[in-house]
């Protein structure tokens, strides 16, 4: 398959979604929502989307039926980029080679941005009982609620923000991976494969294809940014070879685990081997 | 009936709930599970999670059935204190005779608690599916959402930070009164009605009682604090008497919407007198 065009295909879908969803820059409070949208438009990857869509692909239903999860899931992505980036966090003055949230409108209106981006995901979702069964659709976004807060996202970024540089193991490193991306990953696959009607050992599957997926991203995107001054990557406790075989070992057994869905799974293996070797 | 007692007795629910729900203050990773705690126990006076009880009793229900948003409404209004006293907002180092989060954790430690709270609120309520019917969870959770997000809450916060001291007018003052306070009031009566079976006229009776006991509540909260340098202020705009007029008739029309409910709106009445006259 031609993953390019996927990608774009469903970024123009959940970027429609999103258009729609957010009110106008121009809504009071003017200032507020221009914020919201900064990181908005234009967006990343639309990595947590793409996934999103193809968990429902991969358990036979089409991509709209998660368009509500895929639109969420990038919400709380950027609303955790826009926390991550402020003064009091990792003090980021640029992200995706523009001015970060803070630096263009002030480290109030940042914070405040990013918290009303993270209420808008969870009324855009449940909106979506609408069009679909509210029972799944609370469990979608129980999932989502649960991926952003103290255990996972939140907590994560807190062990990041305190790591310890010359003490840190294998499994601390993999933690804050897991918390920090893996966690909404694995909410953004599980929960458009809920909206797409799959249930039991089909999300348990798909829950751990995420988890690996997500941790590899992450030892792959540290990998990429060997010369950074991270202190939580796996490069700087065991080196770029081991932490290449550990991202690959890690891919291998997230590809495996899809093997039971046949070729409806194929975007989510595109995706996976995309976001691991990006940066060889 | 004797309002003292009835919201001792709510207040023991909600904290029991919250108790339950949040992570232990020595789960990994502490300092952020102990700010959250910080301001949630001990709280304040629990109004909005009593608003809540009081909402699905004047429906014939019983509190336990809005229990859920009750908690969840607390939840909200919690993470929004501990952001509008960060440094970069109203920099406030005391609250309720104690240090305020970021005094005591620190500024990235406070936002990120905040942040997980706000999350907490949604995954507590939709983990309230179980018991209730999902469609009305649902309902009650876009209605947290909308309440918390930019059109509301962190809209009202923001319009607060800007405010224009010397040309504001009563309008003004109201529009922020109503979506800094009454929206979060109004999520909660209508929520708690939800839970407990209400649909319809009743919802919309309860969400004009609600609005206008927020911003009463808001006036009289002013002018408790008459000397404080609070721009965003009925009586700095009209002086004291004209504001203690406004809420009186605020309060009035509120109790005047309740009157199909009959004497199961009892504790809803009490506790919009108590919550607009406390400051005489």
């Amino acid at each position: 398959m031609d993953l390019r065009a996927y990608l774009a295909e469903r970024a123009q879908l959940v970027d429609a979604e999103l258009e729609r969803w957010l009110p106008p820059a121009a809504a009071a409070p003017a200032k507020l929502h221009a914020a919201m949208r900064h990181l908005i438009f234009p967006g990343g990857k639309r990595l947590r989307p793409a996934l999103a869509f193809a968990g429902a692909e991969a358990v036979g239903s089409t991509p709209e039926r998660a368009l509500p999860v895929a639109a969420a899931a990038e919400l709380v992505h950027t609303y955790s980029l826009i926390h991550d980036d402020l003064p009091c966090m990792d003090d980021d003055v640029e992200r995706r080679g523009r001015p970060t949230v803070h630096v263009l409108y002030g480290e109030a209106i940042a914070v405040l941005a990013g918290d009303a981006l993270l209420a808008a995901s969870f009324e855009l979702l449940a909106e979506a009982a609408k069009q679909s069964e509210p029972a799944r659709v609370l469990a979608a976004l129980r999932d989502l609620a649960h991926a952003a807060g103290s255990r996972q996202l939140v907590g994560g970024q807190a062990d990041d923000l305190s790591f310890p540089r010359d003490t840190a193991d294998v499994a601390l490193v993999e933690s804050v991976h897991q918390r920090k991306t893996a966690a909404l990953f694995e909410a953004a696959v599980v929960g458009g494969a809920r909206l797409g009607g799959a249930d039991g050992e089909a999300l348990a599957r798909l829950r751990g294809f995420a988890r690996g997926v997500g941790i590899a991203f992450q030892i792959a995107d540290d990998a990429l940014d060997a010369d950074s001054d991270e202190a939580c990557s796996l490069v700087r406790v065991i080196g770029a070879a081991a932490s290449r075989a550990r991202a690959d070992e890690l891919l291998a057994g997230a590809i495996d685990a899809l093997e039971p869905f046949g070729a409806p799974a194929e975007p989510l293996r595109e995706i996976a081997r995309f976001t691991v070797s990006r940066s060889q």
